[in-house]
């Protein structure tokens, strides 16, 4: 297909289709002409795929490039090419000097020992959860973290792990690898919070009424 | 406190804090002198609530701005003010045009109702999770959403909603709501993303070695 086909298929428009090219985001299609590219369906899977990525997991562009690079990279064996893959959805954290951090860093490693978890010392998602900690930490938030934890590793361990194809096409893995965690994810977000309206509205009537209809008058 | 020290306290630089107070989002200190303000404990908290709402929830600074508006719409009851807020935390998401959202759409609500959930028709989230649905079907990947509106349902129920203080002073209702929606929010997600490395290295071995020290050769 052209690529004004391949932007109406995949709802990415032609300059930004462009862009991808040119940061190698997306392989090059097929030259028919000097000015005339032929695409097929592995381009169209890829701009899906980087879409989801971008609008539903908001990943930034930096670490989709991570992403791609790993799936690309052939030299690299099926297991690294995971684990990059899946370093690369942690966003960006940056240790902060001071004592704060660091209790709250020795918190986290605590805790995954505790849990027994094989998870490496340099795994960004450890600073990840420090970072969230320490905010909690600073604003006098209660901090449980067993129930988050326990509900994760049940999540995981009785779900999510018989989904990835560990054998089949490289890129099928990391495809399924990334785009299961970052969508079911951004679901599993998005549930949570309609089960805390559903409890609320139960509880108390916590729901904003968008056209004020049923507000009740604030008391005088 | 001064501004110099109210941004060392909070990790907030001063051009910041002055962007925060012309748009509203900070109440104004006491004026001394005139250039000079004092701050207090209440500045200190919201510009660390701010920052944790930017920082670790990445919510945009619009939304941001709604939910300082709702604390501060003192007409609002706490119940709608409660329900502005966490809508607010829901991303913008625009239903797009087609058969494919329609029946992604019929397909979410006919979920939340087998679920029993009191979620509102015009709830946010029901077109989080339909855009949701959507990449995954054009992914062609499995949907399952099952186990993990379960997951959600008995999180909340079990763990999250005794946490809410409905009554006491209604800024501190608000933030315990948003706060614990964005902030637990991203401490599952990391942690589930531990949990899945944990549960990859021991199956498999899937994990960087940043060092390439343990790197397996590629077959020949």
């Amino acid at each position: 297909m052209r690529i004004s086909e391949l932007s109406a298929k995949s709802g990415v428009a032609i300059p930004t289709i462009k862009y991808y090219l040119r940061e190698g985001m997306l392989h090059q299609g097929e030259q028919t002409a000097a000015t005339r590219a032929e695409y097929d369906e592995t381009h169209l899977r890829r701009l899906r795929m980087i879409r989801a990525m971008l609008e539903v997991g908001r990943l930034p562009v930096a670490a989709i490039k991570k992403i791609v690079a790993a799936v690309e990279d052939e030299s690299l064996p099926v297991h690294e090419m995971l684990g990059t893959a899946h370093y690369a959805l942690a966003p960006a954290v940056e240790p902060e000097p001071g004592e704060e951090w660091h209790s709250a860093r020795a918190e986290v490693d605590d805790l995954v020992a505790e849990l027994g978890w094989d998870v490496h010392p340099d795994a960004p998602t450890r600073d990840e959860l420090t970072q969230t900690l320490v905010r909690m930490r600073q604003l006098g938030m209660p901090v449980h973290l067993g129930p988050y934890a326990e509900t994760a590793r049940k999540l995981v361990a009785e779900v999510e792990m018989d989904l990835l194809p560990y054998d089949g096409p490289r890129d099928a893995a990391v495809e399924t690898l990334v785009l299961g965690t970052v969508l079911y994810g951004r679901a599993l977000d998005a549930l949570r919070r309609m089960a805390q309206e559903s409890e609320s509205a139960r509880r108390l009537g916590l729901r904003p009424d968008r056209s004020h209809a049923e507000c009740e008058s604030p008391a005088p």
